[in-house]
This record gives structure tokens, sequence and C-alpha cells, in this order.
């Protein structure tokens, strides 16, 4: 036998002017009171005649509303006792009550397992989950101020109206066809890559590139062979594969490929940037280029040819691709549209060999299915119709005189301090310490005058032999770029006169200057 | 002493037409006489002079072009000799003409390791790689024809020009701010799901949310119980991250946890998808959801809620997420795009306890850094203008409309043949098959006739006891839908009366109806 109805919530908050109907607020009361304990288990519930009428609301109003609690749960229906609130499950119920109560985010844990291992080893990835701020020098940024925002947004249109629902749908995992023949014919004039459009895989950026090879290509404890200093992405990525790195060093043609040569057991994958050394900025010599190749044979190795800043080359016409030097379809070529373009289009490439086209589309769509297919199709109008490789034009002579001002100004204010050597390639070059001075005080000093430089010796796996620092000119105007060689000045003459006292030592401000530095949040 | 010159190339091709310097010609047309052997190593060039009155170019054009054949390893500057082919590396250069010479695509391949064990794995993934076409009745389509484009496209450009640039940088690899907060209002009114915005991951698609949850909370060999049949997405995660599957059936309430207790030993993730099972459609009760936290807290489990399909329910209204009910911080939620807008958009998100935060944000940045900014800027405004309730308004009304269409049309033309179950949410309905058809060679038997319905047994893991299809009616216009019942009448009652000769089990045509059908390509 069903209890009476007790404390009847009959003052239900109904507002005629919420969003909501009557019949939810009736329901949204009711099953609040239920949680809550106000309304228990086997408690009867009015007749849906009298709560309309104490509600003044329509009697299907309520009926409809206690039909919606029967079908969830909260409520039975029982003959010759009208409604009740269910009996199964109350303290569940109830204790849902004090859980709908706590403030948003005080998620209370109880009874969990850890995350897995490989949770905690992503966790402690090199420079993630931060936001870079754009100040000088701070690495990773293209001059945002130059992309050709408006015509990008009329060339959406303008595909959006051309294709428009073809665009919605799903997607070819191994990319948009049109970009991938378009990012073929780019590779191919301005790379030497040789491909056809099918081995083209269009990623969500370089590091899903990265990401995706070590995945198809490594398995746990394989030996990889990265460059030192290395790019962290690649080493992020390497390691979230699990294979084992082996840190080559780089001297003035690239990575030492007879220091390598002796290592055993033998890699695996060997990792590079040829183009532009990450962090050193050497350009990998053709000698070394085909070394390097016939090592790799011998070594049955995958090669990953990661060729960011190619297309910024300043002193003489680039040296061709790994890829198209390979005879052996060993190298996997990774571009990204992130420093020609902007960070935020997440858009680059892998070139990989024909039958390495489907495990790296498999993995992509386990991964995330595909890339947006819009920005996919408004990026092969951009490169089709010709914009893109007048971009790179107009960004090539712009960056050339960004470094120039950057090297001039060093000269003049920074000798003694800070030997800054030319790049010749990207947006990027690195300056040597003067003896006696530190990378990452340097750079402390450097952050307490609101100029970002980066540690060399942050992308060191193995103790760097010579303090440097990384400085970017790309994103910034020869004004900022001046200011910002004064202030380093500054704070280099009083790290070198024993005026910067280095706080972040003692634990206390002021920040150390992260690669990707903190956001508010 | 270096060799005579022998053919000089003094023939090589100029064409000032090209678009290509001159100095670019020379060195062009030199570097191939090199690579196809034609200029052997030691070779002696023509002296600049000479090359340039046979050429008729300016002499530095030739010097330039010899420079960079110098600084790229291709030639020597011998004192006393000129310039000579190089000597060094004669092999390797000159194989790189038979490379070079290779048809685009037919890449050679020697001396390679095999791809990783995971990448076999990962290319046997369920139902990936291919692309579905949009006929009656395949599965995972949303109305495209009512996604607001025109809306859309012109938010983009308001968007666009109010922020510009600050969309093209480094975004947060948790989501772009206004979009999880806009996300967080709205899982918090439409699907009881507590959280601060600071919980909200956004992602590239559920499928991404999936893959980070597996990787995060799963190590190797771990349990991981599944619905059983299971969205292949969900499978394809697990299985990447190298988990146990445990299947577990469903019954008219959901996951039956009951058959799932006794199963040793215990989970550490339980995934499911209670507000609309795929793909038998069941909807999990309130009871199932309570049942299946108090096991999962005695497992010390984590539970992966994949709440797709939630957003178009047309019974009563949605029964409060799983995350809602939960009190100890165990419950990933997971929700997406794809099917509200659009599967291109490839945005989803993941609801996860605030420890969670970082290491999904973690791995969010060693897999691909961030989605896509500009996209993410367009939804947030979409949604906080009120765009995205309005149409989901409009698609709830539209799709029951669609499924009544669809019912009546079945209980017209396929009684005796296939019963369809009326699903209380979501794009698709199961239609069990009469006794002795079998699901999948009515699925062929339905491609022969032009029409997608997918076997449900595809998705199971162990063998189902009763064979049906799946039948998805959001895509489709009412005349489509009745056309395409009509044509599956006849493909079963061909199938029935013995005249579908099955003649993919004899190893020929027709093509068998894939989840996701291959591309043309």
């Amino acid at each position: 036998m069903a209890k009476r109805p007790a404390g009847i919530p009959v003052t239900l908050p109904l507002d005629a002017r919420s969003g909501a109907t009557l019949q939810r607020q009736v329901y949204d009361g009711l099953r609040a009171a239920i949680l809550a304990g106000r309304l228990r288990p086997g408690t009867r519930l009015p007749s849906t005649r009298s709560l309309a009428a104490d509600l003044a609301v329509a009697r299907n109003t309520v009926t409809a509303a206690f039909g919606q609690l029967v079908a969830e749960g909260y409520a039975e229906a029982r003959v010759g006792a009208g409604t009740v609130v269910a009996r199964a499950l109350p303290d569940d119920l109830t204790k849902v009550a004090a859980r709908l109560a706590l403030d948003n985010g005080g998620t209370p844990v109880r009874n969990r397992p850890r995350i897995s291992r490989r949770g905690r080893s992503l966790s402690a990835a090199r420079a993630c989950c931060d936001l870079p701020t754009l100040r000088p020098f701070q690495p990773g940024w293209p001059a945002l101020d130059q992309v050709p925002l408006d015509l990008w947004w009329r060339l959406a249109m303008r595909v959006g109206r051309r294709l428009g629902r073809e665009l919605l749908g799903h997607g070819d995992p191994a990319g948009y066809p049109p970009l991938r023949k378009a990012i073929a014919e780019y590779v191919a004039v301005s790379r030497g890559v040789r491909c056809a459009d099918v081995q083209i895989v269009v990623t969500s950026g370089s590091q899903q590139a990265l990401y995706v090879a070590a995945q198809v290509l490594l398995d746990p404890d394989d030996v990889a062979w990265v460059e030192d200093p290395a790019y962290p992405g690649t080493v992020n990525a390497l390691r979230a594969a699990g294979a084992r790195l082996v840190p080559i060093p780089v001297d003035a043609e690239g990575i030492d490929v007879r220091f390598a040569e002796a290592r055993r057991p033998a890699p695996r994958v060997v990792a590079v940037t040829p183009s532009h050394q990450y962090p050193l900025g050497v350009t990998m010599t053709l000698a070394r280029r085909l070394e390097l190749l016939r090592l790799a044979r011998r070594a049955r190795a995958w090669v990953l040819e990661d060729d960011y800043d190619s297309e910024f080359r300043y002193s003489s016409r680039p040296i061709p691709a790994l890829q198209g030097l390979d005879q052996d379809g060993r190298v996997i070529y990774l571009g990204t549209f992130s420093k020609t373009l902007f960070p935020a289009l997440r858009l680059g490439y892998a070139v990989v060999p024909a039958d390495l086209v489907r495990p790296f589309t498999a993995a992509r769509s386990v991964l995330d299915v595909h890339s947006p297919v819009l920005e996919q199709a408004v990026l092969a109008e951009f490169i089709t119709a010709g914009y893109f490789e007048r971009h790179l034009r107009r960004m090539r002579t712009l960056y050339a005189e960004r470094q120039q001002v950057l090297l001039e100004e060093a000269r003049r204010h920074l000798a003694g301090l800070l030997e800054l050597a030319p790049s010749g390639a990207g947006l990027q070059c690195v300056g040597w310490l003067a003896p006696g001075l530190d990378d990452r005080t340097a750079a402390r000093a450097a952050a307490a005058h609101d100029v970002d430089v980066t540690p060399v010796s942050r992308f060191a796996l193995r103790r760097l032999s010579r303090p440097g620092v990384l400085l970017s000119f790309g994103a910034f105007e020869p004004r900022q770029i001046r200011a910002g060689v004064q202030r380093l000045a500054d704070a280099l003459r009083d790290l070198r006169n024993g005026r910067f006292a280095d706080e972040v030592t003692a634990g206390r401000g002021p920040e150390p200057t992260p690669h990707r530095k903190a956001a508010s949040a």
C-alpha cells in the first residue's frame, strides 16, 4: 500500500515567462523533489486532477509530466494507488541530489583507478598544454599580420557557394582529393619530392603526421634515432609510440651519420629535419643526405623527413628533399602549413610510399576520421589559384629583411654577449652565448626584461657543449626587433655583471621563458 | 687532373617564357645532365665565360648557377681546373636518375622493415578508409540539405572580421575558450551534465575523444567492456590502446549489467551508448544507468559515455546522462556535432573530471596540438546566438516525420519480410528479418537493388541471436524513403523466393554493402 501524500510540492515554481513548457516545469519540479528526498520512495503523488487544480494548469499537462516520470523510472503507476515515487534505487537517487548540488567543476573523485601509464607519460610530454605568447623572440610564429585574411574569406565563400553540401559529408580520411593533388604538385616543383597524388595523406598539422608515422612504423622498444638537440614534437610522438630514443649529435652538415653508424642496435626509424635543423638551424648537405640514406638502407630503417621551414630559404635554392633522393621508398616526408600560412589552420601532410597509404589512412580513421573538409577545400583553392606561391614569395622577402634587421641590431648591441649565427632558412636563428653565460639563466634574465629567448639546452637530450638561445624573427616588425634586442642586451649585461638575481632558482618569480607559455587559465 | 669537357650540354633547354629564372634553368639543365650520367664525375664543366656565350646569357647567370651546384655538392671548384662534376657519391647520384625517371606512384621498395604490429592492426580496423555513399538507408548521415549553410558562412565572415588575426595563432589544446563555455552550457541544460567550462575538451569529432580516452585510461591488456553489438569506432579506439575487449550483451534496457557483473577480471573501462545504443537503438533506462554506475564503482572502473544521438529524441524527454548521475567523477562524457550539424565539421567534445583535463589535453597536444580555431569560433557563435538550438528543434521535427514515413512504408510493403522497430531517438532504426533470412545476404540483395541496409551482425563481437539490418532515415526525403522501401521489398522478396543468387559468395559482384563504401579512387 502506497504511503499517503505528505509534503507534496504543490508549490512548484511555475513560471509562465520561462522558456520551458509548463509540462516540463511540472516534471522538473517533481523530479527535483524526488531527488532531494522531499518526495520519499513509495510516496503517492496527488491525483492529476487535484495537482492540476493546485497548480492552475491543464490536467493534460500534469498527466504528461507524470507519464514522463514513470517512463524514466522516477515514479511507478500502481493500479488502484495512482502514481507513486519509485521504490527502486532510492539510495542512488537521493545521492544524486548531493551530486547535483555540487559546485560546477568540483568533481568529487572516489573509487577510481589511476589513469594509464601512457596517460601519465603523455602528461609529462615536452612543451605541451601551454599557450605561447606573441612577443619577441618567441619561436613558432609566422607573420600573422601578413596572412591575406580577406582573400582567404573570399575564397571560403566562393568555394562554399560552388561546392556547398558536397563539403559537408564524410570526407576521405586521406584528405580532400583536390588538396592532395595541389600538395603533390607543390612538393614536386618546390622540393623535388617524387610522388603521385595518392601518396599524399593530409594531416592535422605535421604533429599529427609525426604521431601517425610513429604509430605505424614503431613498436614499443624499437629504436628511433633523433637529432640532438631535437624538435620536442618529434620526441613526444616517438615516445608516445614507446620507442627507445637514441640521440645523435648534429654537426655543421646535419645529423652526424658517422657517429651514428657505430651505434647498436640499428634504428628502425631515423627522424631528421634536413632543411633547417630544429633548433640549431643547420641545413643538411647533399653529401650528408646521401650518406644518411645509405646508412638507412644498411640498417633497413625508415627515414622520417620533417621538412619544416624548407619554404623560406635565403642563401641558395633549396637542396632537394631526402624523399626525392630515396631509391627504396623508405622516406616519409612531412610538411605543414602552420608556418607558411598560420598555425590555427592545423593542416599538414605526409608524403608516404604507396604501400603505406593504407596503414596511414587506417590510423587516421581510428584517430579522428579526417581533417575538416571546408578548410581543406579553401586551402586547395588557395594553392591552385597561385595565391600560396605568391604569399611564399612575399614572405621570403619579408623574413629575409627581418633577419637582416635582427642580425644588424645584434651586431651593434649584443657584441660580446651573444653571437648570432645567420640562418640560411626559416624563421629563427641561434645566438651563441658568451663564455660563462648559461642559456636557461639567460632566458630567465631576458624574460625579466620582457623578451623571450628559448634556451637551446631545452631541446637537448644529452648535455650540449655550447650554451645558446633561439631567436625567432619572422613574426616581428623591425621596430619590435630593435626594441627586443635592446632589452635583451640589457638583460645579458645585467647577467654578466652579476646584477640579475636568478629568483627562479630561489623558487620565486619571475616566470621562466617556456617554449610555449602558460595561458591565463 | 680533371677530364676535359666532353658532351657538354651547351644546348640546355632555356626558355625565356618559362616562369623559372635563367639561372635556375641553367642549374636545372646541368643538374639533370649530372644525374643522368651525361656529365660524368670528375668532368670539367666549360668556363663560365664560354658557357654564357654558348647559351647567350649573362656570365653572372652561369656563375651563380655553378655556385649553387658547388654549394649543393653536385660540383666542386678546383683551383686551376675550374669547376668539375663532383667525384664524391657518383653511384648514389646516378641511381637517383633512375629514381627520378620512375613513374609517379610506382615507388620501389627495398631493404625496408615491415610496418609495426600496431600499424598492421590499425590497417585491419573496422570500417575504415572507405567513403560512405549517400543513398537510402546508409547510416551516419544527417540531413545535409537542411544545414543552414548561408548562415554558417555569414557567421564565419562576421567572426572572422571581428576576431581576425586572433584566430590565426596557436590555440588552446583544450579548445577555443568561448566554444568550451558554449558546450558546457549546452550539455548542462540539454543533457543534465554537470561541469565547469574547464572540464570541456574540444576534440576533432567524438572519434578522437574515444581515441584519447582509450589512450589515457587504458594500458595494454587492461580489460574494457563493450556493448555487443558495438559501434566500430569504439572498438577500434579501444583496440588501438591494446585493451582486451569483453563483449557484454544488450537487452531491452541497455547493456546487461547483471550478466556483466559475474565477469572476471573486472573492467577498467566500460564503454556505453546510453541514449541510443549503437546499433540496436535501445535507450538505457534510469534503473540500468544507476546499476551500471554502482557496478563501475565496485569495479573501480571508468565509464565512457558516448551520448551520440541524444539530441534527437522523439518519445519523451531524454533521460539524464550518466555523467549527471555519477557521484565519483568516473564518467567521461562524449558528444559530437557530426550528426547535429555535419560530419565534415570534425568537432566534438569530451566532458572529463577536472583532474583528467591535463592528461587529455597533453595527449591532444602530442596527437595533433588542437582543432582548427576558425571553425571552433564559428561554431561557438552558432551556439551562443541560439542558432544551434533552433536547428536542433527543426531537425527533431523533420527526423520524426521521416521516421514516420519509413515506419508506415515498411508496414505497408515489408510486412512478413522485415519488422521495423520504431526508434525513440536518433537517425536510424533496426529492422528484424523474417525467419530464414540472413542479414549479410539481405544486405547484398538490397545492394543489388540500389538500396543500403547495414547488417547488424557486422557490429557483433559474438554471434547474434537474431538477424537484423540498420536503416537510417535522417538524410532522405520522403520520396527517397518510399522508393528505397519499394526496392528493399523487391530485394527481400527475391531473396525469400530464392531468386537472389548471392554472387558475392561465389566471388563475383555485386558489391556487398559496407558501412562506409569505397570511394571511386
